[in-house]
Formats: structure tokens, C-alpha cells, sequence
């Protein structure tokens, strides 16, 4: 099937994670893609990342519908309802263009917006892994739905990003990610808080040689993961919200992640590195340094008897 | 210091743990120690590990104190409390008998049951590890409190225990195991969610296929943790609980490990997993298996939109 180029593929919004995939669609192959977005009321951040990565900014939903073969949503999940919403009385009026939804979403949550689409012009999707750019890290994109291959297709040009299709429901994808999402921020969110009450109480170090001992991976993956969280916190606070959902849904407890996301939100609001920003990291880049920070942001400061 | 020989040790109780330990104390060292309980009103199961072990019935507390040297408390956490209150007045009596509580509770809770003891004839310990018993598997025992290296002491003669004192405060020791187990037992928590919410949605396949490539030390952790647990879930929920308490005493959010019990009670009360014992085995062995019976046991057979 002869396909026009370039192809006009719509990410909104371009922050971290969209800016890093627009970016990677561009450079897979000359002249092939074009990315727009609308960054109208976006912050100088996001319309700086979008810039650099080469995006266009068309500045508005319509001019979006009028150029746009395929809308990526990637967001955080609070907004994927809203945007979703915004897109869908356009696509179903134009029902050529794709809306995927990309988001880190609870499967009940993205069968719903499915729903709004009446052509069933809509992809499930999910993104494992860092935003792309490196062959070291190297994320994969999960698609399911009855139009997922169209949405693979668009990433054989590059080898910076994998992508699997995995079945023909939505909400396949999105489950998926769920699972996977709760274990890899779930243990974050654990290991955060069993650090923070091992230095509250001075016990760090003999903590740290036993798990240095007897769960090295572990220690491995904490001693990374609780330092590069917080810039993150506040996204993953409403992700652990969407994972509790998905738990709850099927009559599994839904407090574990209910408590992950009360434990991201600690970070992200009452310790001072939750206004901190990837790119300009200043505090908590160390192990000890982020516990201690943490630690002297306790609400309690003493224990009670 | 001369020490009288043989050293009486109480253990209460001689379960999973408690007969392994004293089994091993026996085997230490020829006639240095005597190991006593009381067997009163205790399962079949309990009473035939204590005599396998080598452990003396004496039959009555008021036999324990009369003989013992030390008294191990090693039980569920909603017993420690209880048991404590039987012995203490006989302690209080015979200071020189030094009660050592071994058991997976909160700081705050330990340090409670220590005021029971007027004379201060008590020190907290935790252990860390499986039932003693294999060169391959060493257990820890932490021990903190004024009299912690009396205690230490005793286990100089086996190289099946490892034996570290880590302070002179009652709580130090049990503060560690629930940051400890809070990581050990609650990733298990958490994958038992992910892996059951992905088999029930017939995903079981590409989500470890994703693990395996991404997270194989998770995997391998999982793989194995899974099936292991079950028979032990009921004791895991009560232990879910105290770490509960521990990060709500300090400020933290306490859900993650109010649902991690919640997720064990679960298991433990609503699949047929939950019957099994350890040596007993006869279902839920490998992954899979243990998937699909616990899958089964959803209250939810069905998911909503």
C-alpha cells in the first residue's frame, strides 16, 4: 500500500518521555515523519524540549485534525481522560486519523475512553522502559487493538525503540504496563520507605550491609532508584492511583498502591526535592543525601512510645 | 565467669522457626545446653517438631522459670504480646532469667513489651533468613538492648547462626527487621498482585517474557518466592501489619503494608493455598499452578467496565 509522506503524527503532549519518542521518529529515517504538536498554555520547559527535538507547534486542536495521521497521547495519567476528550468529537468525524493511547492508565480506564471513539479509530498502547534515545536503554512500546500493527509499522525505521503487539483488546496493552509499573516503582516505593525508617533511626548502615549481603540486586536497584526518583514522584503518585484501580478491579487489595502513591506524594510535596528537575538536578543525588533530606521532612520528628 | 553446664534455654514456641533454632543450639555443642517448652494446648505439628528437635516438655510455665536460663520468644507478632505478659510477672521475680524477644514486631511494640520487664532483663532480637538448619542458607540473629551480648554469646558455638549486636536500645533490632521484610515480603506482595491480575488477564506469557529481559533478578525472585509462599501467608499478613505501624509511627503512609496484609490474608484465607503446610505440600507448587488457584479464588471473576 503506497503511504503519503511524510507522515504528520501528533504528540501531545512533548515532555519528557513525548519529546524523547518525536525525536527518535524523526531522525529513524529523512523526510518520513513529521511531528506537530499544540503547545498553546504548554510550559516554557515543554516548548523548550519540543523545539529542540524538532517538533512543530501548529498551535491549535483543529490545525492538530486537519494535519494529523496519527495522535500519540502521552501524558501524565490524570490528563489522558481530558485530552482524549478534547480529541475525540474531531476523530470521529475524521475517522482516518489513529488516537493512541499511550498512557500509564488502569485497563478499565482506557476501555472507557476507547468508547468515546465510535470508529474504533483508537490503539491501546504503553511505553516500558526510559525515554529513547540511547542503545544502552533501549524502551518498548506495547500495542493492542484491532489497528496496533498500523501503529508498529511507524517504528521500523529505528532501532532505538522496540514495539511488540500483543492482542487485539484494548486494554491488553495498559494492563500490561500496570503489572509491570508495580513492581519496578512498587519497589521503589518500598525501598524509600524502609530507608527513610532505617535513618530515622540510625540503622542505615547496618540495613545497607545486610541487604549488600543477602539481597545485592536489590541494594543495586535502590541505591539507583531512590536518588533519580523524586523529579518523578508527582507522575508516579497518580500512576500508583491507576495501578491500585486495576488491582481493585478484579477484587485484588487496592491499599498497596494507594499507600505508593501517598508515599510519592511525600516526596514530591513535603521534601524539598520535589521541585527539583531532571535536567537541573541540585539536591538528593546521593543515596545518603536524598534519606537525609528525606528524613528531616518527616512530619513526625520523634516516635512515639 | 564461670557459666553453669548445661545452659537452659526456653523457647516459646518450637514452630517452623523456634525448633529449628533450638535443634541447632542442641547440635552446637555437647551437653552445654538443655532447650525447654511448654507444650500445653500446642498443635500435633508443633509437638511432634519439638521432640524431633530434641526439645524437653516441661509442661507448665512455672517449670520454665524454675529450670530456665533464658526464655526465646519466637511466635505470630499478635502472640509476642501475650506471651510476654504470661512470663514477666515470673521474671520479675527471677531477674537473673533473661527474656529475648525474637519476633517480627514494631519498634513501638517491642519497646512496649519491654516495660513489662522491671529488672531490664530483656533484649530485642529479630532474625533474618530462613530456619537455621543448612550451610547454604545462614540465618542472622540482631540483637540490641543493655544485655544483647550475653545473648550473642550463646550462639559462639555453631557456625549455622550468624549472631550480630547492633546497639544498646530495645527496638533497634525489630526496627531493622521491619525495614528488612518490608523489602523481602513485600515484593513478594507486590508480585503476587502483578502476576495474578496479568494471569487473569491472559497476558501471564509476554509480561514474564518482559521481566526476564528487563527485571530477570525480579523474575528469578518471583518465580521462586511465589509458590514458597503460601503455606506461610498467614503468618506473613500479621508481620504486614507491624511494618504498617512502624512507617505510621514515623510519619510515613502506612497502606502499602496494610494492603501487603491484606494481600496474604487473601491468599491465606480465601484460596486453597492457604491450608497447605510446609512439609506437607500438595498444590501450587511451580508458578503457574500457584497462579491459576489463586487466580481462581478472585471474589471478581469478571472485570468491570
Amino acid at each position: 500500500m503506497a503511504e503519503k509522506t511524510p507522515i504528520t503524527i501528533a504528540i501531545m503532549t512533548p515532555g519528557d518521555m513525548g519529546h524523547s519518542i518525536g525525536q527518535v521518529l524523526l531522525s529513524s529515517i529523512k523526510n518520513k515523519f513529521r511531528i506537530i504538536t499544540n503547545l498553546t498554555d504548554r510550559s516554557e520547559r515543554t516548548q523548550k524540549l519540543s523545539n529542540l527535538a524538532g517538533i512543530i507547534d501548529v498551535k491549535t486542536d483543529e490545525e492538530i485534525i486537519q494535519q494529523a495521521d496519527f495522535i500519540f497521547s502521552i501524558l501524565v495519567p490524570s490528563q489522558a481522560n481530558s485530552v482524549a476528550q478534547r480529541f475525540a468529537p474531531f476523530l470521529n468525524k475524521n475517522k482516518h486519523i489513529i488516537y493512541v493511547d499511550m498512557n500509564a492508565i488502569a485497563p478499565q480506564t482506557v476501555r472507557s475512553i476507547s468508547t468515546l471513539f465510535s470508529y474504533g479509530n483508537f490503539v491501546d498502547g504503553c511505553i516500558i522502559g526510559p525515554p529513547p534515545g540511547s542503545h544502552e536503554h533501549i524502551p518498548i512500546v506495547y500495542l493492542s487493538g484491532e489497528h496496533a500493527q498500523k501503529i508498529a509499522d511507524l517504528f521500523q525505521f529505528t532501532d532505538l525503540i522496540n514495539v511488540s503487539v500483543i492482542g487485539n483488546e484494548i486494554g491488553q496493552a495498559s494492563t500490561l504496563k500496570m503489572c509491570y509499573a508495580s513492581l519496578s516503582k512498587g519497589i521503589t516505593a518500598i525501598a524509600t520507605q524502609a530507608c527513610i525508617t532505617a535513618k530515622f533511626f540510625g540503622l542505615e548502615e547496618v540495613f545497607f550491609n545486610e541487604l549488600k549481603q543477602s539481597m545485592p540486586n536489590i541494594f543495586e536497584k535502590l541505591n539507583k532508584s531512590i536518588p533519580h526518583m523524586p523529579p518523578k514522584a508527582a507522575r508516579w503518585a497518580g500512576e500508583m492511583e491507576q495501578i491500585a484501580k486495576t488491582f481493585e478491579n478484579i477484587g485484588l487489595s487496592e491499599k498497596m498502591f494507594q499507600g505508593a502513591a501517598e508515599t510519592y506524594q511525600f516526596i514530591a510535596e513535603k521534601t524539598p526535592l520535589g521541585n527539583e528537575i531532571i535536567e537541573e538536578r541540585k539536591r538528593g543525588q546521593t543515596l545518603n543525601d536524598a534519606l537525609e533530606i528525606m528524613t528531616q521532612s518527616l512530619k513526625k520528628k520523634t516516635y512515639d512510645e
